[in-house]
């Protein structure tokens, strides 16, 4: 059975129902599973079936069969999640343009990242309630919704985010769940975080949650926290892995060739003399390629004159023969270097 | 059986050996798999026994388990990895601190981050081997070693770095395996990521891999790429799902205490009148609670006086004690408003 319809009753019953009739279930209901958890972990494992929800937190992002299967055996210390992507793209929004927080609000909306009633995502209730199911199984203890110390991101201003960039933070809507002498701790509250924290870069509607564990150090899953296909996917994935046992490396379906001329952007640097009309040749060699600058410095005087640029992606080949041609000039004062630059693939 | 012992012979021997006779196989080899997988995969098949070798790539980060479980059905368009771990931490040693290729990796083998002979690392030799893996998983069709196109760090100049920091420009020694045209290309070579991209902030000797898909969007999986500990911990989870087959959510082997008083860090957000002691008097009261102060901004003048702190971790309750006697102060013209600050628990 998959459950996706939401709320408390009657999922509840009917959950319960199917587990009791031996049948597999998969949910995406994150509330009943953070107020009945227990109680539908327990019905499954006395009638032997499987009870899976993946797509109950951060989406498509496999932090539960992760946690379930990758680290059974680790002792885990510390989770960090992000896993709201309403309130990480309304800071990501307030921090991008200087814009209060109604206005990120209203954008979000607009977009639909946030629903009509934002309730439950702007106070950190959503959040609180994936939090437990993680903490759950993190450290094997029972966590209810009720137990989770949430604080939403309704106070914060767009002050604090230009102060706090100042000083090197960026703010996010953060989840932990930790061991503090002997007990635990989870929690949801707005945090800063240091640039150089795995979790600072991850933007817009995006959930990310940072595993601790002596034996693994640390590691981070991301990617869309909510979507129609996204969660879908993770849904189906619980479809396939209840129903069917992981399979060995299957055969191969199909020998696809192995294409060796790619296209790519390049990053060019050219050591020059400096005279007029370098760029304008070096341009027109590129031009005849196909290659097309976006763009292009040039700096330096006398010796040291060189220009670097940037350029669109091209055939490799086609960039290769450029810069072989470049090469030749006249006024080029050593081998050309050229490194490839991966574009953006999504925004 | 578990085979950590490296190369092609008579590691390849041994675990055919093993699947023909019937055991479950446990390797971190990506050589062997790289070079001789699909003889491996056949004979696991044949025998009805798994092989899992999920230490061979990126060590405890769970990008094998994720494709060949959670992603089994999805319809994989392309990946990207930081799957050497030796150069990441070379290319971000260089980034930091200008120094050139040389003298980054003499850091590196001073460090343990690379062996006395780099090669296979520095060529990216070692990236092939792994994207080849990758690439077999990820696209069902057969990939050897010898079709992937490998470039290494070795011509890189901290001039180049320098550049492209100008142009907003980060660099990696990339993984990428993408369907083109009909077919599909693996390659790894240096390329520069711009900042947003959820592989650029991935540094020192960190592993990650990009999975792109239209049914997800796309995934980030990052952690440790090596070590000790890292690399066991991987093997033996492979070593117990191996063994049993996925269990249902246990039952909970503890009842821990929910903690509600924590220590957190705080950034401290006072409006003040502009008069003589008041940084005395706030930071009097917070000494009195056992709140020290890490940095301190007083700014602007008259009506817009105020005073922006960041504090070590303290009991949150010890905080709020000293905030409630700071807004009582005569000098306090509004609501004090406190967010927290997560420190850096790794670097």
């Amino acid at each position: 059975m998959v459950e996706v319809m939401g709320g408390l009753e009657p999922a509840r019953e009917y959950v319960l129902r199917a587990l009791n009739a031996g049948c597999h279930v998969v949910t995406a209901n994150k509330q009943l599973l953070a107020e009945h958890g227990e109680e539908l972990w327990a019905a499954a494992r006395e009638h032997g079936v499987r009870l899976r929800f993946e797509a109950a937190v951060a989406g498509v992002v496999p932090v539960i069969r992760v946690m379930q299967e990758s680290l059974a055996g680790a002792y885990i210390e510390r989770l960090h999640g992000i896993v709201n992507g309403t309130t990480n793209f309304i800071l990501s929004e307030m921090a991008r343009t200087g814009e209060p927080y109604a206005a990120a609000l209203a954008d979000a909306q607009r977009l639909g990242y946030a629903e009509a009633d934002p309730t439950d995502d702007v106070t950190g209730k959503d959040a609180a309630a994936k939090m437990a199911i993680l903490a759950r199984l993190a450290f094997g203890t029972p966590v209810s919704l009720d137990q989770v110390v949430y604080e939403g991101i309704e106070q914060i201003t767009s002050d604090d985010l230009a102060f706090a960039r100042e000083l090197g933070l960026g703010l996010k809507l953060l989840g932990t769940a930790e061991r503090v002498d002997g007990g635990i701790s989870v929690r949801v509250h707005p945090a800063f975080l240091y640039a150089g924290h795995p979790l600072a870069s991850v933007s817009g509607p995006y959930n990310a949650v940072t595993i601790e564990s002596p034996a693994i150090t640390e590691i981070t899953l991301s990617g869309p926290g909510a979507g129609g296909p996204q969660t879908a996917s993770a849904v189906l994935g619980d479809v396939v892995s209840a129903m069917v046992p992981p399979a060995p490396t299957p055969e191969p379906t199909s020998a696809l060739p192995i294409i060796s001329d790619v296209e790519s952007a390049f990053y060019l640097h050219l050591e020059v003399d400096d005279e007029p009309g370098v760029l304008a040749q070096v341009a027109q060699i590129l031009g005849l390629q196909g290659v097309s600058i976006k763009s292009v410095v040039q700096e330096g005087m006398g010796e040291k004159a060189r220009l670097v640029m940037v350029v669109h992606p091209v055939l490799e080949s086609r960039f290769a023969a450029a810069t072989k041609l470049i090469e030749g000039l006249d006024f080029i004062r050593a081998a050309p270097r050229a490194i490839r630059v991966l574009e953006e693939q999504f925004v």
